[in-house]
């Protein structure tokens, strides 16, 4: 029997009606207040044709609007596809038509990017508040099986799919967390990652199942997120490496206040110095693993292993397993092998991609591409993620996705694509190119060619001209051995 | 697709296998102790032939042996059936063949009631551990529709029935607790409330699903109880009144250490005069509704609500729901009427009572017979059990109401009230009491005291002072046994 329950802010409005429910700068709003609000967003919506079952997608920033706009699409059933604000007119297109969305919500700054889409209902934001009200029927309650969102990811392939999170996944993902890092009476989660990314979304998921305050930045700076935290209504924030890196040089001689218990670090593996200033400074780490597919983290490590278990992402969190796996067998400790994870917040799939699906969910276990091991007490150790991932400031970077965009490059016979060190970013992205006979082209050419079609952040930072790619004998691109070509080849 | 997830003593002996997870006045266990010893206790059930899918009856008091005897059943996949300690050997042996229960083990003290029993596979739990031990295979995974546990409740007709609570059902009950009460890192719940009580039961579960302490009372002991919670390390405690009544008298001038947070309250409303003595003293109480049907609390009240909203059982727990039905028709703020809950925490129904399962679950809604209003906040006051309501003249009177009444009166230690058959009224209230020691009061002067609270139809027309009010093992009132008391009793 499918589990229901009752929506989630609807019960916080019932339930906890006064308690702070969102803040940010300008002000703040009661659960009661922002269900009222996101009734209202709702009927606007409804009067503009949203309907239960409809994708609707969204291209915005952090802010409250964002929150009761995602509520609002919820109340009427409809499946949000979140949007990351960095990409262009192109990617947003590409998933748009992909995911059969009827209707593009995005704020006002993004307008030029609407000019070159036509082919779908759209609206700024700003408008929204604007409609007339609609009677409409509302989810009394939630369906664990039913899509509460979607969000792109490129994955190993380089063409990006739809992961489906239903509303079970973020449920059992913001248990899994609760059962993992407790639950404080003055708790509120300082939300500076973006809304589009499930770092980010699954803190508004959070905020109405626990009945837990938010705290919303529209967008990160060090300097104001160190201020909010030194207020002391902050008890918990997530983060990626480079964004604690600017926290804690920002901080200086400061200390947080001691109602400040987890600072939750996500995208990859934290550099040691990192972790030892944090622990000089008695900020406590959790590190964690975990992926859109997962509705985020899966594998966290308490604060108290942050040393001695440098490097580990952690144990699964309680509803969840993993396991390492080579050539369909489970490993021993300390061999290497495909991370694999079971659990209820693991996703069903991907939007309309069944092969692909299949390929990844097998026997209830999600392959996740990404290779570990995990040492004799059970703690992981992230070796790669999956086939060459490259994480620059949190943002995940497919190099088959780069690839296949210098690849329809005239000039361009093949490419591969993989990460280089980078000291404010973590990774960034690095291009080798083998030209065709004949033509010529330089890197800043090569460079416009890139940001007129892909995110600023995902435009390779440096470009090499080679003779031959590394390739084995199935003439597979070895993007791990690309690295070895920098000194041969002629820098830019 | 039904939902899985790890075993849960297995989880935390991976997960936090350092933690205490019981203790008692004589030691302590881990996790990973707990659940070594689960290992050998489920290898010496299995060496008697105990198998997945067994029902398997225990008679024990509360102790960390009994807590590791339903885990290790669980282990193998048996179904535990907890009974009553203060059951007849007759109604034992009732239960025993109504469920089919395959083995039953009691503790040494029952011996007696064994030798009345002799057509099922039994033995003394001191025994068990001189079993040898037999490797089988363990339940890995607990599937939340599999049957964990049965307890017999009458309900209101007398016939007792096997109430059938799943995995599920304690995983959501336990949820539905911290998403309301939080999860610190230092709780420890303090187990003084019967293991064969849903209110008990629930504590061990949420121990191995929240990786949290708790501490096993053998029987309650008011002093004791005060002395272990003045030791600093409780910082939740399950109660009925009548327990929570002595702690308060025993404690004298003391206080409870400010670490100590949560006073759960079940068992029916609580008197005035003791939720202001907890107030004073600064004890949290939180008041509760609940039944073995849900498997524990499914209401609550906060702390901040117990005097304003005095006699309410609060709001439902964040899965769940009620709703206040009358002939079939969802009544409005303060009509009285049949309560009705849903939740997932919710049985699925009875032990091979189809028909009872029908009439008490209708589209996925629980029909508690218990009668009660909502106010027009959503706060839910429960009158009276269904089977209780005493009809005179063609008025409703619930004694609850009448109780709650007697026991505002400076003099009155304890109350109950039922109906008596009256030629007149065919049925009118008549109370039974228990006088505070060195307080001395007279039968006109109690009727005077009522006559200026209750409309007349609701003053008790006769009165009985007694020395003793019928209680179950958890101290609850047994309003249908008040009766007996007349002859032994000095009328008035």
């Amino acid at each position: 029997m499918q589990t229901s329950i009752p929506n989630w802010l609807m019960q916080r409005a019932f339930l906890t009606p006064e308690r702070i429910a969102v803040q940010d700068e300008r002000g703040q709003k009661t659960f009661a207040e922002l269900h009222e609000a996101v009734v209202t967003r709702a009927r606007q919506l409804a009067s503009l044709g949203v309907r239960k079952g409809d994708i609707v997608a969204l291209l915005m920033k952090n802010s409250i609007a964002m929150i009761e706009t995602i509520h609002a699409l919820h109340y009427i059933g409809a499946t949000v596809l979140l949007q990351n604000t960095r990409l262009t007119s192109h990617e947003l297109l590409w998933q748009l038509e992909d995911s059969g969305a009827k209707f593009w919500f995005f704020d006002d700054e993004f307008e030029k990017c609407a000019n070159e889409i036509s082919t779908i209902q759209m609206m700024k934001t700003s408008e929204l508040s604007m409609l007339p009200e609609q009677e409409c029927e509302f989810q009394h309650e939630y369906h664990f099986d039913d899509v509460a969102t979607i969000m792109y990811t490129s994955g190993t392939t380089g063409t990006p799919k739809g992961v489906l999170q239903t509303y079970g996944n973020h449920w059992w993902s913001a248990i899994g967390s609760v059962l993992n890092l407790g639950l404080y009476e003055n708790d509120c989660w300082l939300a500076a990652v973006p809304f589009f990314h499930i770092s980010g979304l699954s803190i508004i998921m959070r905020s109405v199942i626990y009945g837990m305050s938010m705290y919303v930045m529209n967008r990160f700076d060090a300097g104001k997120a160190n201020d909010i935290i030194m207020n002391g209504n902050i008890t918990v924030m997530s983060v990626v490496s480079s964004m604690l890196q600017q926290m804690i040089a920002e901080l200086g001689d400061r200390t947080y206040p001691n109602t400040f218990r987890c600072m939750l670090l996500g995208g990859g593996p934290a550099p040691q110095p990192l972790l030892e200033a944090c622990r000089d400074k008695g900020i406590p780490v959790y590190q964690t693993y975990g992926m859109t597919e997962t509705a985020s983290q899966i594998v966290t490590l308490a604060p108290e292993y942050s040393i001695t278990k440098l490097g580990s992402a952690g144990k699964p969190l309680f509803p969840a397993q993993i396991r390492i796996e080579n050539e369909g067998q489970i490993v021993r400790p300390y061999e290497p092998g495909e991370i694999v994870v079971k659990g209820p917040n693991v996703t069903k799939g991907y939007l309309d991609r069944p092969e692909a699906t299949k390929r990844a969910i097998r026997d209830g276990w999600f392959y996740t591409g990404d290779i570990g091991y995990v040492d004799d007490e059970g703690f992981l150790y992230v070796l790669d993620r999956r086939s060459d991932l490259i994480i620059s400031g949190g943002e995940n970077v497919y190099p088959a996705e780069i690839e296949a965009v210098l690849l329809s490059h005239e000039a361009v016979e093949e490419a591969g694509v993989t990460g280089i060190s980078d000291e404010k970013w973590g990774q960034v992205p690095c291009a080798f190119i083998k030209l065709k006979e004949g033509y010529s082209v330089n890197v800043s050419q090569v460079k416009a060619f890139c940001q007129e079609r892909l995110a600023k952040y995902k435009v390779p930072k440096h470009i090499y001209f080679v003779d031959e790619l590394p390739r084995n004998a199935a003439k597979k691109l070895l993007r791990r051995q690309l690295l070895q070509l920098i000194p041969k080849s002629e820098e830019t």
